[in-house]
This record gives structure tokens, C-alpha cells and sequence, in this order.
């Protein structure tokens, strides 16, 4: 399925202002303002100057929160939000009441108190942020994330995005697509939202030395499930381009 | 959500025609012709002359099949189909290689080898039925079943119902709705195609001395589930209809 822009000028507007650029700039926008977020229940609260916050917005961290505060703009960020920008950027540093966190695995260990599931989650989020998709929440379609070309001014999303982990231990978020009701009614309503389901198999146990070696130990299988329609394949091409000549 | 007839003159029409008419006038015609069913993978086929075929539709049960047969008119009835005509209404014998099975334990037993949930969708379908709702399956909406109110000709589909057995045990078709992604799918697909989400939890060990009371030892417990949405449910009953009033 091709990228549905939202607008004429939308692509060559995309092509101009990759999101690798974006990235770059907000880290270090990030980095030389010394932003900081703490932690409060299962999201990072994270406060920035407006030039920042709009940095922010570009890269597609957060939700923006309204507060009466002036100077500064409140992000909320979720689990996997924060931890790509404390762990992989390195460019935010995250406070637990009022204790800052040096220790990437400590902050590891507390997100994944929070959230028993964070780890397979922060691995697909990861993977597909890495490869420069914008990856939102997935909660008004019934999936985990959704993921974008570009920012969603531009162009609509293009995967709904199920995790599903390699063990099958059905932890947390993986108790899907193991019936085909199931599977059908994913299929359908991505369908409907002219979105492809993308399922992201991660796998490993986790285990390692340090947290480089922990999250290397997992890996990501990507599968797209799709409609096969029978009738839409059954002719050869040529056939096929005559029928559109003649409903022209 | 109100029933939505397909014309105008759809609602009097149903209204004329009750479907436990229909019902009762299927099992009479079926009744004296000696109907009787084969089974042929995990379908029951049925033959039947061209006037009892039009009361199969009537009160759609199973799918019409093309054959170069002229007198007669085959059709695929789903187990669940079939044991409802077979054991409920008892219009319909079923043979099994040439042999009729007089014993509706042993017909049970074959469909439950057939189809290991067999007894849970079974119960739900039967209960559905009972209340002279019309049950076809919901397999292109990612469910169980969809329930008419009278024949699909008038109106559309009002509810999808999904099965689901109570003692959780994930046999068969159980293993939808355990976590939030897999509920907000099943919701959004639902509302975007006008049904509404009907839950059948059946519980019950379907234990008995027999066949009978093994049935009544299932109970079916239902629930639909909708959207709330705040928007439309703040505001009290006047203004909603201060506002309906300016809007016309």
C-alpha cells in the first residue's frame, strides 16, 4: 500500500526534512538544555522551552500536557518514549523523587516493574524508531503502536503494529492472533483504516551481561498479514490493464 | 442501536412474517419429506426439494451449493446448523458414511471430534436461536457469529457475537479479549460497521447423565460492549434535546 499523504505538498515537504534530521536537531537541542523528565506512574513527565517543545513535536515524542506554567511546556511521555530518548539518543536524564538515575539498567529495572511487558515493547518501539518510522500509540485501532513515514501532519499512518513475543508465554500484551476470529478481525480493521498490520515478533530471553548485551539477545521478526483477494489475482497483468483501459 | 431495515417497507414486512413462523413451518416441511442429512468434512449437506430449499432460506440455514443436480437443491449446513435442526428441532436425520446415527449422543460426539469447541458454540447458537434470532457466521467481521434480527434480506446484522467459555481454559475459540488491544479492535470494528459487541460466556462443565441435561448443564451469560463516550453522555437529557431542536 502506498503512503497516503494528507496533502499536495505533502512528499516533497517529507523528502526535504528526513526524519533522521529532525532526530539529530532535537537531540542535540536536548542534550545542550540538560532536559531532564521523572518518572510519575506509568509515563515520564519531562518540561522543555517552547523551541524545544516544538523539536519535540517534530520527532513525535510525548503528548504535549496544558499546564499554567509560562516558561516551560510539559511533555508527558510514555515508558518506551522516554527510555529511547534516555537510552539511545542519550539525550534526556530521568529522576526517580527527586534522585536523578545514572544507571541505564536501574532505569531498565524500574520501567519494567512498572510495565511487566516494557522489554519486548521498548525492543519494537526501538526497532522501528531506529529505522526512522515515527512510532505512536496503536490504542484507538486495537493495537500496540502505529507507525508513520513521516510526521502525521503529512501523511497517515501506514502499519498497525502488533508485539507479539517469540516465547509465547502470553505475558502482558501477547495474548493475540492465536485464533482466527482473532486474526480476521485485525486483517478487517486495518482494512477499513487503509493501514497494513504489522506484527513484530520479538524473541530471546533478555539475558545478558549488561543491557547492550540484553537487548542485542533479542531479536525482531517482522511479518505484514494481509487480505489475499482471489479475484484480484486470477488475471495476468495484461488482462488486467485492459479492463482499466475500458473503465476509463 | 435500532434494528436497520434495509427499505422502507422492511420493518411491517418482518413484522408480518414472524421468524418463529417461519421456523415452525421449515420443520413441518422438513418433517414430512424425511430430510436427511450426510456429513462431509466438518459440513453437514443436505438435499432438498426446490419448495423446502426457499424455507431453508427463509430461515437461513446453511449455504445454497451449485450442483448439476435439477431436482433436487444441496446445501452446507455448519455443525452447529445441523445439530440445531437434527437434535432441536428434529426435522433433519444425519448419516455418517451411509449409516444413520439414531443416538443424538452419538451425533454430538462425532461433531465434538469434528470440532473440539463444538459443545461451547453449540450452547451459544442454540441459545441465540432459541430466542428466534437469526445465526450466520461472523467470519468476516473477525467474530463468532452475527445475529439478525429477521432475514438478512430486510435488515442488517445488528449484533457480533463473539463465544467465549467460562472456564477459560483458551480451548477452541477462547482466546480473544484477554487484553485490552484484542478489546479495542473487537469495539472499533464493531462500530464501524453499525453492530454491536454481544459476549457469550459459557460456563459449565457440560457434564450429564444425558445429552439433554449435559445442555442444560452449560449456562450462557451475555454482554455487549460498547463505546462510552463522553462527549455524548455529559450533558443531561434537555440540553441534548435543546441542541437536537437548534440542529433541525
Amino acid at each position: 500500500m502506498a503512503p497516503r499523504w494528507k496533502w499536495k505538498g505533502a512528499e516533497p515537504k517529507a523528502l526535504a526534512e528526513p526524519i533522521s534530521q529532525t532526530i539529530s536537531e532535537l537531540r542535540s537541542s536536548l542534550i545542550q538544555s540538560k532536559a531532564s523528565g521523572f518518572l510519575s506512574s506509568c509515563n515520564i513527565l519531562l518540561a522543555v522551552e517552547p523551541e524545544r517543545a516544538e523539536l519535540l513535536d517534530h520527532g513525535c515524542f510525548g503528548r504535549p500536557i496544558v499546564s499554567a506554567d509560562k516558561e516551560k511546556r510539559w511533555f508527558q511521555l510514555s515508558l518506551e518514549e522516554a527510555f529511547f530518548l534516555f537510552y539511545n539518543l542519550k539525550c534526556i536524564k530521568i529522576s526517580i523523587q527527586d534522585r536523578f538515575l545514572e544507571n541505564e539498567t536501574e532505569v531498565w529495572r524500574i520501567m519494567e516493574s512498572k510495565k511487566p511487558n516494557f522489554p519486548i515493547y521498548y525492543k519494537a518501539y526501538s526497532h522501528l524508531r531506529s529505522k526512522n518510522w515515527i512510532v505512536r500509540s496503536g490504542l484507538q485501532y486495537g493495537v500496540d503502536f502505529v507507525a508513520y513515514r513521516h510526521h502525521p501532519s503529512l501523511v497517515h499512518s501506514e502499519y498497525a503494529v502488533l508485539v507479539q513475543s517469540g516465547d509465547g508465554d502470553g505475558n502482558g500484551g501477547n495474548f493475540r492472533l492465536r485464533v482466527w476470529s482473532d486474526i480476521h478481525s485485525a486483517v478487517r480493521l486495518c482494512g477499513s483504516v487503509a493501514k497494513t498490520l504489522l506484527v513484530l515478533y520479538v524473541s530471546g530471553d533478555g539475558k545478558g551481561e549488561d543491557l547492550s548485551s540484553c537487548l542485542e539477545n533479542y531479536t525482531v521478526e517482522e511479518q505484514t498479514i494481509t487480505r489475499w483477494s482471489p479475484e484480484q489475482s486470477r488475471e495476468n497483468e495484461t488482462s488486467n490493464q485492459n479492463r482499466a483501459m475500458q473503465e476509463q
